[in-house]
């Protein structure tokens, strides 16, 4: 058996400790999206909190938004998406399972380092039945519900398959009422649906989802160096959180394999180790032109373009899109944090030990109160300190079971203090904070355990 | 014609200032949702965070989840949303639209004073022909979707009428993963979907909206009093929040009136101002009993109770839940705040000037950088003190007309602080800070205006 991949141990530890739970489950789960538990939501809020202030309440030049999941048809016809956000499909004809071609065909090239001839070299992953494809069929990606009273045209509605076309359609609004001109950009988080025929690795592709999404306005002549400035932009957000760039890879999308709005497009690679094909997409920089815009404009009637005051000129602006997977960056901290090295136990050898080591700003616990005993003397010390860091942080208490098991517990969730009471605490007034990367302890008063950590937490 | 109510002023500064947008207004708009602007994601996003901070992170007995909106038909079999989440629907047999049976009979006796005798005394809202109704025929507020290749029984999904689902098929999960025991809660965010028939008065009733909900698990023998606990808490949450208690009221909701889940439930109603009728439901707070644990035990053969092993009892827990609107209660935050008053013009006279006396904490611009003129030497001083600002806080940057209709246009969007760089600015290295609902001016040196707005602004 192939030793346990980071992969692996990571989704493990995710499912154990309360990061991700399967949805459905106790109804036999469900691939096609999954729950997040007590951690794993402080760190998705986290996340989605240093996005926000780096890229849109940080920026001068950016604005929010929150648009709706649900639109109507219309805006799907103009994107594109009803025509051409479809996937090859083949049916099995002995199984009468579907799958993606190009899945199957990805698949195939992965194992046997070739490209395959034609589908009667491929094997069907469900039943093993070698050749066996139907003509492939364009199944739409999108997921349709209705509104009001009758299931019919009228009411057929699309989960947004992308939140960007939620800020297309409000790019007026945005421009009148928080009187912006190009160049700026809108940012918006949010759910967006794909029904994905192959939803699988952990939270990599699901059919619920999020995204972080920014869309900004230039001038057509601006639109190469922007889309170059946001690469850079968008490659040293992971870095500055902690990614490791040596597990980051750019891709250039060739023509053909694009996205049917895109002009270029760059992919921003993370090494998760998936079996078969190790990198996975983290996000991707697209030059969207004046694609959606124009499209927009055409299909509503309404115009979507901006009268420069200054220089006379009316023009479509283009539109360089940083759109990020926010549960596959989430995957790739995790990834990319995960450690297993050595801590010294309490027989004066060493043990594993497991630990995340996330950057503060991203970490779901910033710090653990953990008493010495049960003892009654020290829990209202140790309450009242918990308390007290409650009201600017999501802060453990913990008190089961020996302190070096309590930091081992605190380790493996990327804690990065954990503050221990002791009977010297009724004495001194004050307390050893310890330092998980380092495991180096210090003594501090009491009363400055809350400027100790803001000096520390916030940047 | 009536002179302009509170209720209209706050809908048409919402529209104009970018709070909030109709969706899909250039193909003709929708009552369904709403998008909400620039001004108005940092609104919700405060509230969301205020919530959080008071209710998940603030509280030892609480931890946060975030579960998936399209949950598969098995969880809403159990839940009885399948059967009972219906509303009686009738159609007028000249115009053949179809209207909600207890929604024109509520309309109904709001003019007249009176209930109805039946529906031949009602007149269609559409065409205006009296009493030609079909029998009242079921239909279901869940709106549906289909993953997988093929819309068919199997993919039957529905989007999530409550996110309490969510939670409670996670109760096992939370508590052997957080290592949790009752009494504690589990609080969660997020969009919700039900497809009303007569969506209306603004942002107040949609298809598509937001709840922030609590699902907190306690001893049967301890639910009563857990359930008035957090009627007060949730009450007091508005007030602390600036609601003026006055302008809320709790609602005993009878027998007979509430969900199909509930043994008792009082909402919290605001005082909106509509048509017809005042108030409108702000949250409410139901004792769901053992209602849902005990239907997804039997549902899906997983017990869902609790075994307490100091007592060595075995039991389902009861399930107190605090369910707030989220779009609901920005829309009372900005009743509640909106204000005319007077204000000094250049003149020496008075002007009336709109004001939103938001509480800092909500204020969706914590400050706005006003350089007294465009001229050259102010703009450095200006953009990095609005740059430094920017690390913190949402923070607009003004430099367009008279300083005055700079003041207005941040007082009615609730800026709590105007910063002001001018001419003397490069002299003493100083600003005048003025204050929204006072109106006083401060002059405070360059390098204390963090320390300055940190002291009023963090709480």
């Amino acid at each position: 058996m192939a030793p346990k991949s980071t992969l692996d141990s990571v989704i493990s530890l995710a499912k154990r400790r309360g990061f991700v739970y399967q949805a459905g489950e106790i109804y036999g789960g469900s691939r096609s999206a999954w729950d997040y538990g007590p951690l794993g939501v402080e760190l998705k809020e986290n996340i989605k909190a240093e996005w926000w202030k780096t890229f849109v309440r940080g920026r001068e030049d950016m604005v929010g938004l929150d648009s709706s999941i649900i639109l109507p048809r219309a805006v799907w016809q103009a994107s594109g998406h009803v025509d051409t956000f479809t996937d090859p499909l083949v049916e099995c004809t002995s199984c009468h399972k579907r799958h993606r071609q190009d899945h199957l065909q990805e698949a195939f090239e992965a194992k046997k380092g070739r490209a395959s001839e034609s589908m009667d070299e491929i094997v069907c992953p469900d039943c093993g039945t070698r050749g066996q494809w139907t003509e492939p069929q364009t199944f739409s990606g999108l997921m349709k519900t209705f509104l009001g009273p009758v299931d019919n045209e009228e009411g057929l509605h699309y989960l947004r398959p992308e939140t960007a076309q939620g800020i297309f359609v409000n790019f007026l609004n945005v421009v009148n009422s928080a009187r912006r001109k190009p160049p700026f950009g809108i940012g918006q988080i949010g759910k967006a649906f794909r029904n994905e025929i192959t939803p699988g690795n952990f939270i990599f592709r699901t059919r619920e989802f999020e995204q972080m999404e920014i869309e900004y306005f230039t001038h057509p002549d601006q639109a190469v160096a922007s889309y170059e400035e946001w690469v850079e932009a968008c490659w040293n957000w992971f870095v500055d959180l902690g990614i490791d760039p040596d597990h980051m890879r750019r891709f250039d999308v060739p023509d053909g394999e694009r996205a049917h709005y895109s002009a270029a497009t760059i992919d921003i690679e993370y090494r998760f180790g998936f079996q078969g094909s190790e990198w996975g997409e983290l996000m991707g920089i697209a030059n969207r032109t004046d694609f959606d815009l124009s499209n927009h404009t055409e299909a509503s009637g309404t115009k979507m373009q901006y009268f420069d005051q200054g220089t006379g000129e009316r023009y479509t602006p283009y539109v360089i899109e940083p759109s990020f997977g926010l549960t596959r960056s989430m995957m790739a901290f995790l990834v990319d944090a995960y450690e297993e090295d050595e801590a010294p136990n309490s027989k004066g050898g060493v043990d594993v030990r497991t630990v995340l080591k996330l950057d503060p700003r991203l970490a779901p616990v910033k710090a653990a109160v953990l008493p010495l005993s049960r003892k009654e003397e020290l829990v209202p010390t140790a309450k009242n300190l918990a308390a007290e860091l409650r009201g600017l942080w999501n802060i453990d208490y913990d008190d089961a079971g020996a302190i070096g098991r309590r930091y081992r517990r605190q380790d493996e969730i990327g804690t990065p203090y954990c503050i221990t009471v002791d009977f010297d605490s009724l004495e001194d007034n004050a307390v050893t904070i310890r330092e998980r990367d380092t495991m180096s302890q210090e003594r501090v008063s009491l009363d400055q355990v809350r400027t100790y950590l803001l000096e520390r937490l916030v940047k």
